[in-house]
């Protein structure tokens, strides 16, 4: 099945050819023309960083690129660069660094840097009888990826552990391999990845091996972006009388009362 | 008290003299500052909207501006901008609108256009003395947001709900009013915001003068950008076959059941 209004091979035109493409469909004035183009970087070298960056790329998005200032944190007072289009949060942000610099400053500490991934998988078999060589698994599962991990141990950072767990128990059979990871210095999201995919193979035979019962099926194997165990401890101490005068209609004890209340309904409320 | 490496009055200097600062204090090579004021816009005009869009703006911070032609949305053939830096996101989205463009394409419905307000509110009376009252209390507060509402009920728009919930009980007291609004074909934030403002103000008067015993203090009102009844279907449609052959190791069904695993394990799993 075909369709003649279907364009064939977009990708593979250049720049000025997409343009002339959609011109040519009516789908883009001249006016607008000129506007994609007055949004390119003058520097030809970096404009095709920019182009490099995604796919089909033909202009470039702004959004302003703007400074905070006097943020102390750890006792180094910096200057930290935000882009945002939400109107007054570069604002209000200067303004609460500039309060805070002024009593002592932010305190921040990386408390811990565990990552996550996953390897989703359907096992048809008991529960119980996975879970008892759960252990065994780990164990082989680490062995295995060693000629990946090698130099990221060297690194400090490796494959932490690793769990099974039975996933939701609206979808049947449903499990997945919680794997944690230390990464290092690095992002690590390549590595995650090249372990996660070495374990979706060398698992399923693992398990065939060891003659459960039960048939073992891989779904998809995942980094994941929620990582409540990467974390970052901030903290900002003053007497409560700093914000006396902050509000004229309450004391500061009265203000950090509804503060710590609004934080508090924030983490409450789903809305 | 004051310290005198803190900056005062920065977001009153020009864009130039912010500049100009940040590299006195050492902040900004010069080579990083020619780096700035190459990604301005030439067109002077167009900078300043940029400029003004947020604040202490300096320059401004570019993203990819790309295509992905083929989406038939609705029986309309479309080319879609997007702006995205994850490499292959772009590609992957014009592959399968192609894909689906010569199996029918996409067919969206708006089925809810409801907006959330709340005004958060702590009570220490009893609950069931305030909910007793709660339909008298929204039909006041409903005619008393009147002069604001009136313009968008002409549209077709307007407070559509008041309801008064028990917040989480872990907070003591906490409840909050939570206020649906329609606000037709416009984003309406401004205008739901200013309605919970004064419903803020109405809502303690309201209970006061209707002598309930306890005390009643409003901590903050503010729209939601969690919006479940705000709500369109997109679906496409087509035989399980049109699957055969897009993984060689599977058939067609096959992929279609994975394809749906996938998709609910990423609804029911919080990574």
């Amino acid at each position: 099945m075909s369709s003649p209004h279907i364009v064939q091979g977009f990708s593979k035109l250049t720049r000025l050819e997409k343009l002339e493409w959609l011109r040519k469909q009516g789908l883009l004035a001249e006016e607008r023309l000129r506007h994609l183009e007055g949004h390119l970087h003058p520097d030809p070298r970096i404009q095709e960083i920019y182009e490099e960056i995604s796919e089909n790329t033909v202009s470039n998005y702004f959004l302003p690129f703007g400074l905070a200032p006097n943020f102390l944190i750890n006792g180094e007072l910096m200057t930290l660069p935000m882009v945002i289009e939400e109107s007054s949060v570069v604002a209000a942000a200067s303004h609460a660094a500039k309060f805070w610099a002024l009593h002592g400053g932010f305190h921040a500490e990386v408390t811990e840097t565990l990552k996550v991934g996953q390897v989703h998988f359907t096992w048809t078999g008991q529960e119980q009888a996975l879970l008892d060589v759960s252990e065994t698994i780990a164990d082989r599962l680490k062995l295995s990826v060693r000629p990946i991990t090698s130099r990221m141990e060297q690194r400090g950072g490796g494959v932490e552990k690793i769990s099974i767990r039975r996933g939701s128990s609206e979808l049947p059979d449903y499990y997945q391999l919680l794997v944690t990871f230390r990464t290092a210095d690095a992002m690590g999201a390549n590595f995650i990845n090249s372990v996660l995919e070495a374990m979706a193979v060398e698992f399923p035979s693992l398990v065939e091996a060891m003659r459960l019962e039960g048939e073992l099926s891989v779904v998809m194997s995942i980094l994941s972006n929620y990582t409540p165990e990467s974390r970052v401890i901030c903290r900002a101490e003053g007497d409560v009388n700093l914000f006396n005068g902050l509000d004229r209609r309450m004391s500061g004890k009265e203000f950090a009362r509804r503060f710590k209340l609004a934080v508090d309904i924030a983490g409450h409320d789903p809305y």
